[in-house]
């Protein structure tokens, strides 16, 4: 999407072939930077620091950091290593490990002098992969937009939590793709933003990316979702997912849970808008099986922001000596799930309506 | 409660005669400090900024505003210039109105030269007043938690939202006044203490006064409640409320209906304590009638908090340009209440529930 008038993507090569460029945004919304990966060991601090966040954006980051990894060492420890490096940032991400697996596989049947190459052409069609991607989420999930707009004959209110726009894919994003795609369409779509607390991606990123669109927004706590619900402010809620059970359970960013429970105590529709890739097909029980990250504390008791005078500062927010829990998803059972989008279409949030999008797996179960 | 050592009410009577004293709570957690109103505008001002901040304690200072304002001006233009001025500080607060309203009719029955001193005599039974009925609605409240913690024999997990401890009301508090009361008998509980976003109340109120206490508790984001309960990490919600329905309906800080959400759909007990002041007998339609506060969008968009040199900072954490709406309190409706804990005792939520606790009110219906 655009910044500025100028076309970006997430992560792309660099035009010195030995290097990949990705947008920080740690430093959104503020300041609008570029940052260059030149080794795998800097690929997987930018996951962990959470320079670059987002399931589809992490996967393919990943696979950029093993083809960085195969110009340091392209044996097979090498790509061991690796694997073990970039998979241990980020535990509960399934995009991450899927791509650091299938990049990994088709490395270890090419000759080491290979590999590099190989790595880098797979991750860059792993990225085009993901535009088309999202860039189909966004055509199905539109068409349910005009629908409810249409129906309605006004505005409509989407609510979305967390950002799984465009920043958080190469391209268009999941749960904001619908909404581009609509809005570009001419469907009147207006979105509230959960600040998405503890780390406000919201606030900073979904924010950012629906203002640089020209998208009309309205950022609120987190708290105040259910309450807008109740009053007939939102008429459907859109949110991505970092993880999918063949159930179709939903792990997103923490509270995603909570907004879930009051679309359907209100009649909201509720859909989860996701890539194939986040579908963890060997789990039934989201709840009960999907690890929960926990993070760092200071998360919660710091934030950082802007100052009055343009600088930047990091404040501290929780009464001192108080200690902090910090789960970083939770999962929303498939139950309070209207529907699921994804690439190949809109599928009821169970194992037979997820069956019917994907029957290749029919065979595999 | 203690503060260092130190019993302190959050408001009394200056040694003066002349003003009363106040608990800044702006400069929690980080600082603590007392703060001296003298005239009705400075405790208007005191209500509208959040010095003094919760439904009883509130109450208390609008009566006191109201005494000040007679030292001002003892007619009867006074008394209407002075409920008109503070009562329009915080609109949702029924205590605020209530105190008002009560001193107020006090007032006007008495010549002018008497109704300074006696203003100041009411404030100071309404606050004593306070105490009592919080202390009872904490040995009401700690009967459930003694129970609770010897069903499962071991150490009960609480969740709040907001702040409904002593720094609300005059003394012991409202929804916390049941886990001190336990805490000190030695029923052996711990708190989860939301954040509570926009205003960080939970962070660095509610933290900063079981922290003061003793009482072992963990702050979480708003977001990781439902996750928490969903996994048994909770085993009973205990929240106030600002303004109740004579339905049962309860209207508490923004966020609060979302976590009854998660409570209900988890099985866990969720409880409103409240004084008979929060109760507006005249509605039975929460969500229709409770005219609920929007506050300055500011609250959402900026935090202010300790740098790392111990100064103070205020920084911005929205991307500019988004525009934000900032709803203070939302209803939870009765149906999601399994109790509301008064100072006479433990009442079901619903109409019948509540007059059973207040049989005077059934002949004034």
């Amino acid at each position: 999407m655009k910044i500025g008038g100028q076309p970006y993507r997430t992560i792309f090569p660099d035009a010195d072939g030995a290097s990949v460029q990705v947008i920080d945004q740690t430093r959104l919304p503020f300041a609008f930077e570029l940052k260059r990966l030149a080794t795998s060991a800097q690929a997987a601090e930018a996951i962990r620091t959470m320079i670059v966040r987002g399931a589809p954006l992490i996967g393919v980051t990943g696979a950029y950091g093993l083809a960085l990894a195969m110009r340091e060492d392209a044996s097979n420890a090498g790509i061991d290593r690796a694997v073990a490096e970039l998979g241990a940032t980020r535990p509960t991400a399934i995009n991450l490990r899927w791509a650091l697996d299938h990049v990994a596989a088709l490395l270890r049947r090419l000759p080491e002098d290979e590999r590099a190459g190989a790595a880098f052409a797979e991750a860059g069609r792993i990225a085009d992969e993901d535009v088309a991607s999202c860039r189909a989420i966004g055509e199905h999930g539109a068409r349910i937009l005009s629908q409810h707009a249409a129906a309605k004959g006004r505005r409509i209110n989407v609510l979305t939590h967390c950002n799984a726009g465009w920043l958080a894919t190469v391209d268009w994003g999941t749960a904001l793709a619908p909404i581009y795609v609509a809005h570009d369409a001419g469907v009147p779509v207006h979105v509230y933003v959960d600040e998405t607390r503890p780390r406000n991606q919201g606030a900073a990123l979904t924010a950012f990316e629906l203002n640089a669109h020209g998208v009309p927004h309205t950022v609120i706590a987190d708290n105040a979702g259910g309450h807008l619900m109740q009053h007939g402010e939102v008429d459907i809620c859109f949110v991505g997912s970092d993880r999918t059970t063949a159930s179709g359970d939903v792990c997103n960013k923490i509270g995603t849970y909570l907004k879930a429970l009051a679309a359907r105590d209100t009649g909201v529709p509720f859909y989860a808008a996701l890539p194939f890739s986040t579908i963890d097909w060997t789990l039934m029980d989201g709840v009960r099986d999907i690890p929960i990250e926990e993070r760092d504390a200071r998360e919660v008791t710091h934030l950082t922001g802007r100052l009055a005078d343009g600088g930047f500062a990091t404040v501290e927010v929780v009464s001192p000596g108080s200690p902090v829990a910090n789960p970083a998803f939770d999962v929303t059972p498939a139950r309070l799930v209207t529907g699921i989008i994804t690439e190949r279409g809109v599928a009821r949030a169970d194992a037979e309506g997820l069956l019917g999008l994907y029957p290749e797996r029919r065979a595999a179960a």
